[in-house]
């Protein structure tokens, strides 16, 4: 009788620490998570892990498989072309710079169309184009994402971010007051679909997709400056799903990147940053 | 007598189940760890995160705060002229390939030079510009390199991708064997600086560090197509810390990329790959 309580009371112990521990685990995580990881934005993360690859395996169209190789024709230019180009490219975009004062006035959508066009030339894993580009010219739409982003990122500011990054970010002027996203004629906001769909509807998966998205706001960062067009990159902290829901894009697209696009405002300044030299960004071996 | 053997006997079930059970589990994950991620690069993970943050408070030199505002001066072209500007780099770029057959004909270093500055022209979180270009033109460390790759991607192809990866490979017709590692006369290892250093030597937070050197590496292809040279965007998988130990990188730096840049070679192939249009990229609201 004696044994038989002891080991009983002992099996209901092991029973009940076993049920309850792991569920007061995961919730201590819930909820230290605000203060531990306080701006990383869990929109923006890749979603590109075995787990969907295990859903995914033999999705993929056999027909797809064996795309017939072309033979590459290639423009070559004389060495002395080559290093005048490449010197107007590097001189053309070292005038690129931040710009947050942005005019009302309209752009021409046949360069907004062109622009995104060449940000799809980018290079993508397995060749998957993992990018839309929303581009948003209805003022009252502009005005409500305005809005989302100014109520973030007041919050970012005051609490998320810390000190640190407040300060950094301090001899850039920048607060989260964002008159551009209502004076911008357009703003492109940039999704990477974590994710795509094979023919039948299934799941295919987007390798590096936030790396190839990243390339691709690169090239369209060259393409509206050499257009003479200016922005901003930004990234506004926690608004990808509010902003997603606004824009009625589905789930498996996640908000990289949003660019107010125009022209500068005439009173329009910039901090007087410098960039590095090559020597302190490029090393030779 | 019975009831102080029986909580005797509860009190260290409980203890062994709450020593025990964490133990286990985290034994178990690691144990699983290669199975369900079987191709994440550790090396490529963004450290920027809370942790770094708190070491990092009041590091930041207060004289850096207050960078002066000057006048933006900007270069507004004709629309007419920005429509054709447009449509001419939306061309040139579409022109870009993956190139993976690289001639062994050595090219112009005030290019290459040229196209690493245009690159350094990239935005980066409050500007931190989180970027080294290691530009190797060495044969024996281009080997050394080649050995290294090869040897990763060969387990990568046989283990760590699973069949859906090789098989969306396959019709790239992209294998272990990298022969432009050791024809491309010039190899730019892209690293990405998880953090910086203060003047005082102390660790400066690198907001989005990934994305601001992707973002460089999209310039720095556009930068290399308009040169008239050629170059296949790759990121070797688990091979970021032997290549940033043989280039006697810090360790603060972690491979992002890597591009074999050259000429193409005469019998250089691409796949026959379609670009999505742009009603299939772009959303106008």
């Amino acid at each position: 009788m004696l044994s038989l309580t002891a080991v009983l009371v002992a099996v209901v112990c092991v029973l009940i620490v076993w049920i309850f521990k792991p569920a007061d685990r995961s919730l201590q995580k819930k909820e230290r998570e605000p203060e531990t990881r306080p701006w990383v934005d869990e929109d923006l993360k890749d979603s590109t892990d075995l787990h969907q690859v295990q859903e995914d395996v033999d999705e993929w169209p056999e027909s797809e498989e064996d795309v017939e190789h072309i033979p590459f024709s290639h423009t070559r230019y004389p060495e002395k072309e080559m290093a005048k180009r490449s010197q107007e490219f590097y001189e053309l975009l070292n005038k690129r710079r931040s710009v947050r004062f942005i005019s009302n006035e309209p752009v021409p959508m046949e360069v907004i169309n062109n622009v995104i066009k060449a940000a799809g030339t980018a290079p993508s894993g397995a060749h998957t184009e993992p990018w839309t580009f929303v581009v948003v010219k209805d003022p009252d739409t502009k005005h409500k994402i305005r809005e989302i982003i100014e109520k973030e990122e007041e919050i970012n500011y005051m609490k998320r971010m810390g000190q640190r990054w407040v300060t950094d970010l301090k001899k850039l002027r920048t607060n989260w007051v964002k008159e551009y996203l209502d004076t911008a004629p357009v703003l492109i906001l940039i999704f990477k679909q974590v994710h795509g769909f094979t023919a039948s509807g299934k799941k295919k998966v987007h390798y590096y997709n936030e790396i190839s998205v990243s390339i691709a706001c690169g090239i369209l960062l060259a393409a509206l400056q050499n257009a003479g067009l200016v922005t901003v990159t930004t990234t506004p902290l926690n608004c990808g799903p509010p902003l997603r829901m606004l824009l009625g894009r589905p789930p498996h697209e996640k908000l990289l990147m949003l660019l107010p696009v125009g022209y500068p405002s005439k009173e329009a300044t910039v901090p007087d940053l410098k960039r590095k030299a090559l020597d302190q960004i490029m090393v030779t071996v």
